[in-house]
């Protein structure tokens, strides 16, 4: 019931009508894409740990994490019925060449995923931009933006390979410029316009190109501090004891001693979380790097060139149709500016 | 690489060459039925906080939650592909119904799963047989015994509906019988011959027949103990901490008032979890109960009843692939008893 943005289905609509297709050709597909989508992320929240979707506390948060397991999952269920349905809305042929692109589709996503989180378990932070570019087109290129596309073409009846191949270049290019926008609209985003946490990426710890680049670029030393403060967790379950400890122990309720030793029964339970001080001084080692500003510009060169890539694609003639793609793709270029 | 029952491809297998298919015809549909048992494992592991399978440790206490969840997550989305390339080995035709079967059988578990977390959340323990059997069925009936079946026929050839159908009441009686009798091996069972952990399902609060029987004829002062210890977490990260503060406040070291209020501190980041002694008196209860001789009996009452259905079946012809279906059925019925 939360307000999304409905960019996968967008993108399917628009490209299945530019072609001359029928929207009920293309519906149960967008349909999939978009539950697909909703169970991605709420499984990609609670492996995040992530507190806020769409302006309100993440599902994991309100109902617990087997719940939201179970929701991603039945999700993911359920978006295999429409595909079969479709059967008799698209035909046989184009119904399989859908179902096999949105089975390439789901394991790319999970591969990207993979990706990122052995990088969070193995505290990888030596990333390169080709190492982010690569996780970014795996984990959403494929289902945000190229296949929402194909789907598209394939539900409007497109049967050449080479045109559907086509879009996976512009699909990259605007994933890649959609990806990177998104990420510094996390660091500067009021939650209204937003929807989602401020700071939410430097309190997961989220490898961004931002980040990577400021700790690539960074000193010896700011970079040690900043994996550091990286490797700690979010927030702890004993952050409320630890806080009480402090105050009795300067009260003189408990001897120096017995805190000291109490502290360290503590720290066993849990790591000590970030604090607020030390995401403000990620937040200004972003800035003294000046990471916003080449992220801003990879994210304008990807959006370029998704313009290109689209001014190419002249296979999809000019309509308001079209117009929806050419606007999406503007209107990213005009976010990361 | 950890050693399965290989359950489910086993009645795959059996049921399509009793009825005269061929091996390979329906090995890919075994294969997907596989992929999606040990993904639901792994998730179901995550949502129970389960901490061994098969003999060993469970995937997200090894290698953490988020990995977990998308190693589920990759394996629901790879069980997609067998499926589809399954049209070049037993035509279109078979494959679509093998595809509609699953999507079914999908949403059945993911239903089932659904009641029992919402039992969970809503710390339900007024609940009949027929809940649990329930539960049992779209849980574990669908995917574990019916649908492995009827993709087997299918994979063999078989057409007529009402045949397919008439898999149905064998595998839910195969499927209540099996379920309680691993219920009642998960009270009994050394580690070595079963491969969980003993008494898991005590810690873990999980709605059996056995201790939904125990609570229903319970007195009520039983009853409210047992529910009192079963809404406690199974373990807590604290637990050494309440340990530190209780012999600290043994040795003088820390006032009375001083370790009240960090016990309280304390009790605020976590519910106290569940003691041994806590589990031991449950068993106590189920003993005193008769609730493993019920739990018995009713298995061996569903066994039968497998067995009388297994005989009807007279369109699959007797053969040594048949034979695995009967042994199947006898070693149920014997390890009930």
């Amino acid at each position: 019931m939360r307000q999304g943005k409905g960019l996968r289905p967008t993108l399917s609509i628009a490209t299945c009508r530019a072609l001359g297709g029928d929207v009920q050709a293309v519906l149960p597909s967008a349909a999939t894409l978009e539950l697909f989508h909703n169970a991605f992320l709420v499984h990609d929240d609670v492996e995040d740990e992530s507190l806020m979707r769409r302006g309100e506390p993440t599902l994991h948060t309100t109902h617990g994490v087997p719940i939201a397991i179970n929701v991603g999952d039945a999700m993911l269920s359920l978006s295999l019925q429409p595909l079969l349905d479709n059967m008799a809305v698209v035909g046989l042929g184009r119904a399989l060449r859908i179902l096999r692109a949105v089975a390439g589709m789901t394991k790319e996503s999970v591969e990207g995923q993979a990706l990122e989180l052995d990088w969070i378990r193995n505290g990888r932070w030596d990333l390169g931009a080709d190492d982010y570019v690569t996780m970014v087109v795996k984990k959403t290129g494929w289902y945000s933006f190229i296949v929402p596309m194909q789907v598209g073409a394939l539900a409007a009846g497109v049967v050449d390979d080479g045109r559907l191949r086509s879009l996976v270049p512009f699909g990259i290019a605007l994933a890649v410029a959609f990806q990177i926008t998104d990420d510094l609209l996390n660091l500067k985003a009021t939650p209204d316009a937003y929807g989602k946490e401020i700071g939410g990426d430097l309190w997961e710890g989220k490898r961004t190109l931002i980040l990577l680049h400021a700790l690539r670029t960074a000193s010896e030393e700011d970079r040690a501090r900043a994996v550091a403060i990286l490797s700690r967790p979010r927030a702890s379950s004993t952050a409320g004891m630890h806080a009480v400890l402090e105050r009795m122990a300067a009260d003189g309720r408990i001897s120096p001693d017995a805190a000291r030793e109490l502290e360290q029964a503590l720290g066993a339970a849990a790591k000590p979380p970030k604090a607020i001080e030390d995401v403000q001084w990620l937040f200004d080692l972003i800035g003294r790097q000046g990471s916003l500003e080449v992220a801003r510009d990879t994210a304008v060169l990807y959006a370029s060139r998704a313009r290109e890539q689209l001014a190419e694609l002249d296979w999809i003639p000019p309509s308001r149709h079209r117009a929806v793609l050419e606007d999406l793709t503007a209107y990213v270029h005009e976010r990361a500016r």
